[in-house]
């Protein structure tokens, strides 16, 4: 399997990388976040090349990541703004953050601190549960298959094969998920 | 700029990504949460080459994520398991996965279902204040500088030099982290 095939994994982890698992890309979100929009301006902050820049810019466009407006008409001139979806990565980059934070600060502690204006206190990320709002641990948490994944299961069943590891299962199910939607698609029209 | 010095960046992002910010290496991790531990299982499961799979474990060995632990003495065998710090990524792999959940399922809802053992109930997963537990919005977040990059800006200020926007800051940062780290070390000795 290519990179540039993993977004046909049924899995989120994968295709959430698909989109933003290049090298520079996560940082331009960060300087997007930051208040950056503007090429040049990225161009600088980053010391990326303008050429690997440009093709990470575009890329993000096309996925709906970011939105390019015009802030001038003449010359015209575009700059790049967060979508709803691009607004949304925002847990990845806590998180990202935080773990830097604790195991990436070679000894000086971290750059930034975070205040919550909500209980004026210093705040540290903790995942939680939408349903309890307690944290959620990884041995507190299991999983069920979703309707692709289950169909799929269910039909290697039905036909004696052997089921995937979970780990393979998420590339196993992909060519599945294809004949799936095809199928789907078909009976729908 | 380039990618291999991003981690000189006075920013946790840019040290986490430094890390993990490679093409497969989160992908690599994800397979590690679910069980996976051997080079073989790793190349199947995967479909990289195992060239670049051999390279990103090496790296994950170095920095501490993974560890080589044998598993066969004649001939000698290792396999690779999460380090503590490796566990700690977690919080990564839930945000990415949550956010292809919402932004990348191609109309078929989510592969899978997390079940919250404690509460019994289906859970997305929230980032909440460490400190009150309510959801952390970042329009509700405030940063305030840590030691490095305060003594950053300080020294900026008292020689009348002008301060970076917040983007440029890590990287501005860097250079003078470096001095920093090497004064102190001076004092220590």
């Amino acid at each position: 399997m290519k990179w540039d095939e993993i977004d046909q994994q049924v899995c989120s982890v994968a295709r959430a990388l698909s989109v933003v698992g290049e090298r520079w890309t996560l940082l331009i979100i960060r300087d997007a976040f930051r208040g950056t929009r503007r090429f040049d301006d990225f161009q600088r902050n980053l010391g990326v090349t303008r050429h690997r820049l440009a093709e990470r810019l575009n890329r993000l466009v096309e996925d709906g990541v970011l939105t390019k407006v015009p802030y001038n008409q003449k010359p015209l001139r575009h700059e790049y703004r967060l979508t709803r979806k691009g607004l949304a990565l925002y847990p990845i980059l806590q998180s990202l953050s935080y773990w830097g934070d604790q195991w990436c600060d070679d000894g000086a502690g971290p750059p930034l601190h975070y205040w919550h204006a909500r209980c004026g206190k210093r705040a540290d990320p903790v995942i939680s549960c939408s349903e309890c709002g307690d944290p959620l641990k990884p041995e507190e948490l299991s999983t069920r298959q979703g309707e692709v994944l289950s169909a799929y299961t269910r039909s290697l069943r039905e036909t004696g094969e052997t089921i995937p590891a979970d780990a393979a299962l998420p590339l196993a199910a992909a060519e599945f998920n294809a004949h799936y939607k095809n199928t789907s698609e078909e009976t729908n029209s």
